[in-house]
């Protein structure tokens, strides 16, 4: 109902279009007004001139039933996680992450204590992150925990790293491994059936610690950052997966304007990654392509940095840039290939 | 139900101690570990050195069901005062709005053309203020609508204006006038309980266009920020009134440990309101100390600086700062005093 009349209008559900290209249709049209923006919507951070130095600033949010489940989800974690998945957003520019905002709606379900729970997962995020929190707004929600955490960070004006800078030839790089927050949520999501059907079941989580922490307590890579520094390489482009592999490629693609081409058998995996897919009957390759949240970094370099990071497990080549005509490409192990999209290669191979 | 086994825990409803004390207690123990923190929680908004200036952060919350209801609020409208709100907060510094960024939760019920009129407002109101839409983040929500926009400014060093400042002897000044956005809320629930009973009913909102905007489409006074600098006024303490009269005056009596006196017949009410009070039974003086959304800016004064804003009509003084020994109170017409609290001197005579 409506006490004022309405036009008659279409109504196009938001799925027709998707997250990504819905935030490019309702942006398109802004104008920077102040000379201080330097990058408005379309990267991981937006930028801001403040001087000696560039200002990064970054918003996630973290709604219960979207984008986790307090069943298995303990708040703690869940606090560590949403200062994390914001520092990942400030480290995909090269940056360090300075201050948070935290905005909390909660339902009255919620005690003190939960709260408190919540708190101390963020305050210990912000101590290892060496971030301040410095605001927020706390308010009733008519159902549900909603977190929207807003991350500011700095970096050097000739460290910024952006989407948009990989040129061809140049090496694609992901840090650490990838798919086992992807299948660590599979797992609670089983064990929570399980549990459903017969509460006196104990969950069966053991030898599965690694992949648990990826998805409940995922790590933003501030090491990386620091460690590019040391190495003096700074990526020609740079973001973080929060969405799966695919995915964040194909936004470097599109934002720089290449191709790429990206090797099944150098996709960084995990052995309790690869066992535990075996067990759910997942192909780990897929996960790491489709599943995302392992909040590592995909970054692309010259060539000439080679050299200054080929002895570092931290850091895996998976690929190359190369010109735009040649497309985005999964190369299977089989040597065939097949066009990368944001949904994996194959994505009903997935569960 | 929860997988993982929890200690048993007390559980302390939230509603024991309500948002500020909440917000006390959880961030109590916050220890700030970059220079570049000025100021955390605690004011309207955050500060951080950048350098020449100081830079201004707030994050503030709107919830469907909480602080809007979409019966009768059209989205372009809410859009607009999203943003409005939070470069309020801003203002309340002495600062000007420069960034912002939305994040947004919505479930599948909106449609893309949904969106399209939330962004026009939002859009409107950067261009009116000045301000660049940033970023942000869009998902998806179980239930409803909610929006967390969280704005940047700036303000140079010596204009900056805390909740802390104010000085005894120093005047109490309102802008604009109070309570005609709480008067409005109450007309537009009143003609959703009629359209409810009656949908065939057109509703009777005619000859209240002044309050309904005052509810529906509140301004930030980046006017009286350019004012107060044109005046060569800095204020000693600021605040904006987003929750009513009473509650602010108290906030910058306890940042400030001072007392405070505001005076029944000073307090500047605006014609259409006192009307609408009268149909409504309300009494628009409560309505200004309890009512909350008028988004105007409560600021004290020296009096040194009286000459130079008497003759503005969008500065009442409306009190004066006394010792804290004195207390908070307000004096009502009859010369009767009464303390002061969050809920106002008599909050039962409201609604």
């Amino acid at each position: 109902m409506s006490l004022f009349e309405e036009k008659a209008v279409n109504t196009t559900p938001i799925s027709a279009l998707g997250e990504f290209a819905l935030i490019d249709h309702l942006t398109k049209g802004i104008k920077i007004k102040n000379k201080s923006t330097v990058k408005g919507v379309g990267d991981d951070a937006a930028v801001i001139d403040i001087g000696d130095k560039y200002q990064l600033i970054s918003t996630d949010l973290l709604v219960e039933g979207v984008h986790f489940d307090l069943a298995y989800t303990p708040l703690k974690h869940l606090g560590y996680k949403a200062v994390a998945v914001n520092v990942s957003d400030i480290c995909a520019m090269n940056g360090e992450a300075k201050q948070i905002t935290v905005g909390l709606a909660l339902s009255n379900r919620f005690s003190v204590e939960a709260l408190e729970e919540l708190y101390k997962g963020m305050n210990l995020a912000c101590k290892h992150y060496g971030v301040d929190l410095v605001g927020g707004d706390t308010t009733t929600s008519t159902s549900g925990l909603m977190i929207s955490v807003t991350a500011l960070g700095e970096v050097e004006k000739d460290k910024i790293t952006y989407r948009s800078g990989a040129k061809v030839n140049d090496l694609i790089v992901a840090t650490g491994d990838l798919g086992a927050a992807y299948l660590g949520l599979q797992l609670l999501k089983r064990e929570k059936e399980i549990y459903i059907a017969n509460p006196k079941m104990q969950p069966d989580l053991g030898g599965n610690d690694y992949v648990l922490q990826r998805q409940l307590k995922p790590e933003a890579r501030i090491d990386i950052v620091k460690k590019l520094k040391e190495l003096k390489i700074i990526p020609t482009s740079m973001i973080d997966i929060s969405d799966g592999l695919s995915s964040e490629a194909l936004h470097l693609s599109k934002s720089s304007a290449i191709g790429l081409q990206i090797y099944e058998d150098k996709i960084p995996l995990d052995i309790t990654a690869i066992n535990l897919g075996e067990e759910l009957n997942l192909n780990p390759v897929l996960c790491a392509l489709n599943g995302g949240e392992d909040y590592e970094l995909l970054l692309t370099i010259n060539q000439k940095d080679y050299e200054k990071l080929k002895a570092d497990v931290d850091f895996t080549i998976i690929g190359h840039i190369s010109d735009k005509s040649e497309g985005n490409n999964f190369i299977a192990k089989d040597g065939s290939s097949h066009p990368l999209t944001a949904q994996g290669w194959d994505a009903t191979k997935i569960g």
